[in-house]
């Protein structure tokens, strides 16, 4: 989504096939298809370290960043909570429902992904070690442990904290992109991605992405 | 600190011996030190599960869990941020200083805590499995990595965002505590770490979660 934008979020122009629909800047692309917000990409290289001035806005040389105006952010979390303020239906006004929508944002990034990421990276990127079957199995009850937390707090409810949130984005981007086959295995997380990936902004926002992207893939040692 | 306090916050009572004066309830009472806020603290058994009322208010029976009147929070970093709306010092009202403030303060919890964490743990709950340290040299130079950008970014500033924020209080606990050896190997995040503990309020917080603490500590098993 281009038009008259006045945000501009980076993204990355290629990627090892595995991150294709999954590298970060889909979050904030997800936010802002929901906001209806148009948006600019500035695409770079995942080919080359991007240099000191793009440090200077993301320090850890990753993406997304997100600039709009003189305002410079990087971290989706960060850059959904921005966005958020502008948008009462993604963060609401009233303390009580934003305390749990902004707790939830934090525990996915935190409490939830934390123990889930090695899971899935282990594997993924040492997979041809011989001691990765072993790290993984004893890091594997913790992460299940925190994805059963998840299904007790969703419940039945459709999403995780109150109405549909910034807290979901963030949730079920990382369920779909980091939980992979260990968060499918609960039936409810299941669904729970299903509903939010079933939503017309994911839709757009994931699409926009593949459009980024070239059609050459990286190799893993190249990413 | 106690006095006619609205604010409570969760603790635990018993917890191993590594685990004193490294409890995450720590981050907040550093935060309402600096503020000069008074609060109470709500005690938690740490031998066995909560049960059903906590996991409301802290579905992943952690702590710390932060109650103001009818407001609830879990998550450090979201109860740092509910604190840091009524301190412009600590988290500034300027957007742009702001924006700063609050992609530090994801960064600490997501970017820099997720790669390090398991560096830091999988040697103190798995050091007894002979698959532990390939895994650890595995995962350790992405956690390297995520330093040296801290290091890069904080390069002469006493503080990682402009002035003493919510950030250095997130950061430098994680740094101090996760970071552990692996941090204190950068002569720079080091003496970062020290700035921030000399910090009465820091050591008003240590104290008071001390204090708190049973003289009986609990086995790793009952963890």
């Amino acid at each position: 989504m281009t038009g008259d934008a006045d945000i501009t979020i980076t993204a990355f122009q290629t990627v090892p096939d595995f991150a294709r629909g999954n590298v970060r800047d889909l979050v904030v692309r997800w936010m802002l298809e929901e906001m209806g917000r148009p948006y600019r990409t500035h695409l770079l290289d995942g080919n080359e370290p991007r240099g000191s001035e793009y440090l200077a806005w993301q320090p850890f040389d990753q993406v997304p960043a997100l600039r709009d105006g003189d305002v410079g952010l990087f971290e989706s979390g960060a850059i959904l909570l921005y966005l958020g303020e502008q948008d009462e239906h993604l963060l609401p006004r009233d303390p009580v429902a934003r305390a749990k929508v902004v707790s939830w944002l934090f525990a996915a990034l935190n409490s939830v992904e934390l123990p889930v990421r090695p899971v899935a990276t282990l594997p993924l990127f040492h997979g041809d070690k011989a001691s990765t079957a072993d790290a993984v199995a004893a890091l594997t009850p913790l992460a299940e442990g925190r994805l059963q937390r998840v299904v007790d707090a969703l419940g039945d409810n459709e999403w995780i904290a109150g109405d549909f949130s910034i807290a979901d984005i963030m949730l079920i981007f990382l369920l779909r992109t980091i939980g992979g086959e260990l968060a499918k295995r609960y039936d409810s997380l299941d669904a729970y991605i299903e509903r939010g990936c079933a939503r017309p902004a994911f839709e757009r926002a994931l699409q926009a992405q593949l459009d980024d992207l070239d059609t050459e893939t990286l190799t893993l040692e190249g990413a």
